[in-house]
């Protein structure tokens, strides 16, 4: 299908639009080409509130008619519309995602609750789009009229868009990774300022078991038959908290079935523009990896911005004394790792026009 | 040999001693039981300042009588002091120390130009002391009447102390290594703040090699014929700077010969307390491992100063999913690290009766 | 009296101890010579459990016989020690140091709910001790058994040290005082990371109005009749939260009645002692104010343990071009600024024998 | 005079492009409607390097056509443009400045050497643009063809503004002020990391007298016959340097001779929009002043960028105990403060018809 156009953009609901993700869904709306921000809900203590009222803005100046928005309770009966992101925590989004499947809405998931089920699917649109080939058996197995369609924890996703070229070329088939993520990635407040100035906290609560798995679920592919056939990867991922606003930093040790050189792995990633690239997806940018030769970045303050956030930078690709290759990427964990990376799985479905048909 | 008695105190100097190295030996031997700081040296430019004026002190209140006392050059016929501390920087080092060493002294050195050399001991007390074997062939290829024995890298002592055990009980093989480095490491005035604050950096310059190396030789044994006799471990190495002030954490994945569970491991680390507990070393702690069961520690802020910032504490004693066991370890860069090392070792030396047999 | 001999120390009780400064006073009292932790409270919801379940320890190791101590209700039927510190949160305060005040107790309160009371002492005893003086009138108007006695607002304590001095040799009249504030302040979580890594927040609840008043009354007399007479001084303040962590600095403008130059400014602050150095009071550091000739001092991260967190650093005395002298002070804003502050009271009532006399 | 039409931007300089200021100004004219960025020079060692090795380019990707552009000595003779950009320190501008105007170059410095002179402009466009008027002065006194016109330091243009308009309507007669600065408003290297992290250093060489003298310039008038009229104002400032990366925030306690109300201030303060809207620059923001009611803003990370970096946040307008209005202003110091405020006073001479007159 095409753009909708001007005038004509798509109505959409925001669960759990209070907190950090959620306020960042609102401001990547705010300037949508294809969606219009209809609706937000929140938890029953700010239902009926409005939303200035309601929500702590963290960042620059709220707009003024998200303000005036009367926030909404996080159920059915309350959202109408068809296309729902949820920005909810993984016990809320447990009850309420199913419950806004079952009246017929497409989820774009943030939540961690459903991404490892067999039958959602867990997409990054330029990595693994044929994902969606799993709503199929959803459907059959939920009886849901709508959908939950999931996107990846923010540093998996970092991760999971460095390597998948390289997966595709050479066959990933074990991977070191140790992550510094940004305080953004715990949400607002977070992280106690005690906890973290001038400190690193070598622990993420479950962090590492979602790195693991969700990296190989991501590159995993579709059978003709709609089943998940699971990488041979195997990850062992160290999770830490760094004293950076935003901006997850991944540095990894890949081995690989065909073993490549750093040049061939180099050549491989400066060519890789994605599955999706002729879709031209408003949030996908033109280099959804940003290769850089500087010896000493990726840096989240000053790379994390990089195609409007939803660009990963990837550097320090060099060859590594017990696997194949070191690199290091880096992504926003708000925008590519959380708000940003629903939207662009809800553009796929437009583009797909699966939001329409089923 | 037994300790030095009260009022006779040993006179040492410090080589480089108005840089941030410098000023924690200035610091630790203030307090020396054994060691009495009576000689300062710094660059050509500083030599005949007081050391008030020639340094600009960086912690708490400079004492009054080392404020006094005047620098002189970095050359062994200004300063006089058989036992020399070397803070220098490494291309300093490279000329100063072997004039030292040839001229009768001994020169415990934090640089790094000497540590790989097959005849210089690279030694951490509680981990390898038999390095000091090495002097015998050190006097023979050189004809230096007196040394020079070097500490390590502020990052790999950390990794090489955690791992000591456990490559003693279990052979270690390979390691993965990630590092999340402290700024004092880097030195005065050092890493800019518009480079670190709020921000990492996934770079040190030639870090990951001395990491990789020096943690190789310092887990190496010394044959009876006093030749080094190098661990087969191989080390892949990350280093990353993070805005921290003091204290290096290391996450680690290891591979070891027998395969020990978490459980093993741990019951290793808890019950080591390094080779030379017996001579009671005033630097060496109790437990110069300090073993955390709190899920989010070590921490550089809360746990850089245990044991007087000589213990090296390690925690997340856990399985790995490619290797065998994962664990971080964190310890005080600028104190276990660098002076606090080197001031160890002479306390090894002269403990073993070499400072003055030689 | 003399001080309580060795083996002979006072049992004490902490209310509030879970948290930030409960935490710093089970820290300091450690190693107290006087006083001995005989009993810890917390919230209802923590009674019952041991202190290392209740607590989530921010700094170094816990020690061993403090973690296993059992936290009581904060309810003078359950904490039966005579002197008791009070870390309570202001509400709670209000309602708990009253009845174990009416119980006989002499509780040291950290609280801001009861210092501006007029019959309720606001100490700092190297500036104010008289002001125990209104023990008398508290205790004909509540019919109190025990009493309350108070420390002030960590911010107002290090301003009121560090013109103590000059307000009784020169006559304080104005004050302009612009805080920059550590997050410790704020307790434990407290100040949310998103909020400051990399911030400046100008504003703290209720804070200006602490420093306004309380630093009029740490500077006002007791009458013979044992009433305030309050200090001429007006204050303006500023309050600003900084990514600190420990150590409050205060900037600040002051105008006096007999106009002294700068010079003679810092020879008043330099000769001063405070008004209690005969009584060698254990947490009273030899000098409560340090005062720093350095340009660029006092800092907070390199000046907050100045006299084990006791003492204030006073610099930067010069000129002002709309008042009479412009000064910075910084001080522990944990330490002198709360938990050692209520310790340093409660020694000031046990050398003056009011603690046993009452 | 009208806009430059597009196709037909105006080449300029910028002098010192390779810092941390010179650097926003490649960033700033990379978009700029009006100027095109020509040429670039940088000291000595720099000139005839390409800009992308004599740049440590600190920010985002550096453009490629600015990357390739050769770096040209400080010097009329090598740079032709007849508009210059001056990002040079102030001992090199000292020189160099007056050799482009004296060369007939119109030099927009951002550099403190000439800033105070009676008869160099200190401009802000939305302040003071009758200032210009100093430049007969300039020419009759100097017989310089072109000519020098400054901007004022980074703290002082954000308090200046947030000023003006309470100056204009109430007349503005003492002030306090004390600053949180960014640290880069310190260039680059500038603050090392281990002065700064977790700390607030109470001192910035030369920047008291600095905000205490152009803030009184910046409020004062030109008679009819060229010259300054100085405003009655008295200045005390404190400047102090925080962790903060951009951002200068000022806290102030202001008094007037007509002894405004906050609310009288208020709403002077949010019906300003300059002296120069009409002519519609594009750097000047539609509200140079962005009033906020929030408790706790403006603060540097979240308002720092309102209004494209070139507008200056002001709120926590209120009564104050000694003088009339407290207020907080907070600005970005590298845009409005320095690069920006440069370009800006440039588009003043552009649309006055000055920048061609002469």
């Amino acid at each position: 299908m095409s753009a909708p156009r001007a005038g004509d953009r798509i109505p959409v609901a925001v669960l759990g639009a209070t907190g950090a993700v959620g306020q960042a869904f609102v401001r990547l709306l705010a300037a949508h080409p294809w969606f219009r921000l209809a609706e937000v809900s929140a938890s029953e203590r700010s239902a009926g509130k409005s939303y200035r009222d309601a929500a702590r803005w963290l960042s620059g100046a709220l707009p003024d008619d998200v303000a005036a928005m009367t926030v909404l309770a996080t159920d059915p009966s309350a959202v109408r519309s068809t296309l729902v992101f949820s920005a909810l925590e993984a016990d809320a989004a447990a009850i309420a995602e199913p419950a806004f499947a079952r009246a017929g809405r497409f989820v774009l998931s943030n939540a961690s609750c459903f991404r490892m089920e067999q039958d959602v699917p867990l997409i990054i649109p330029e990595v693994n789009p044929e994902q969606l080939g799993l709503l199929v058996r959803q459907r059959e197995n939920r009886e849901w009229k709508g959908a939950i369609v999931t996107n990846p924890n923010c540093a998996a996703i970092v991760i999971a868009m460095a390597l998948a070229p390289l997966d595709r070329a050479f066959g990933l088939r074990k991977l070191f990774v140790s992550t510094m993520q940004a305080v953004s990635g715990a949400g607002y407040p977070g992280v106690p300022s005690l906890d973290i100035l001038g400190n690193v906290v070598p622990f993420i609560n479950k962090e590492e078991g979602k790195i693991e798995s969700e990296t190989v679920k991501l590159l995993s592919r579709v059978t003709a038959a709609g089943r998940l056939e699971m990488s041979p990867a195997t990850v062992s991922a160290h999770a830490n908290r760094v004293p950076v606003e935003h901006g997850h930093t991944a540095v990894m040790s890949a081995a690989f079935e065909t073993r490549p050189t750093p040049d061939e792995a180099l050549a491989v990633l400066e060519s890789w523009r994605g599955d999706v690239s002729e879709l031209a997806l408003p949030s996908s940018p033109a280099r959804p990896l940003v290769i850089t030769r500087e010896q000493d970045r990726p840096q989240p303050r000053r790379d994390a911005d990089a195609g409007g956030g939803m660009a990963v930078t990837v550097g320090r690709v060099r060859a590594d004394p017990l696997f194949d290759i070191r690199l290091v990427a880096m992504g926003h964990n708000i925008i590519r790792g959380a708000a940003g990376a629903s939207i662009l799985n809800a553009e796929l479905l437009v583009a797909r026009g699966i939001l329409r048909a089923m």
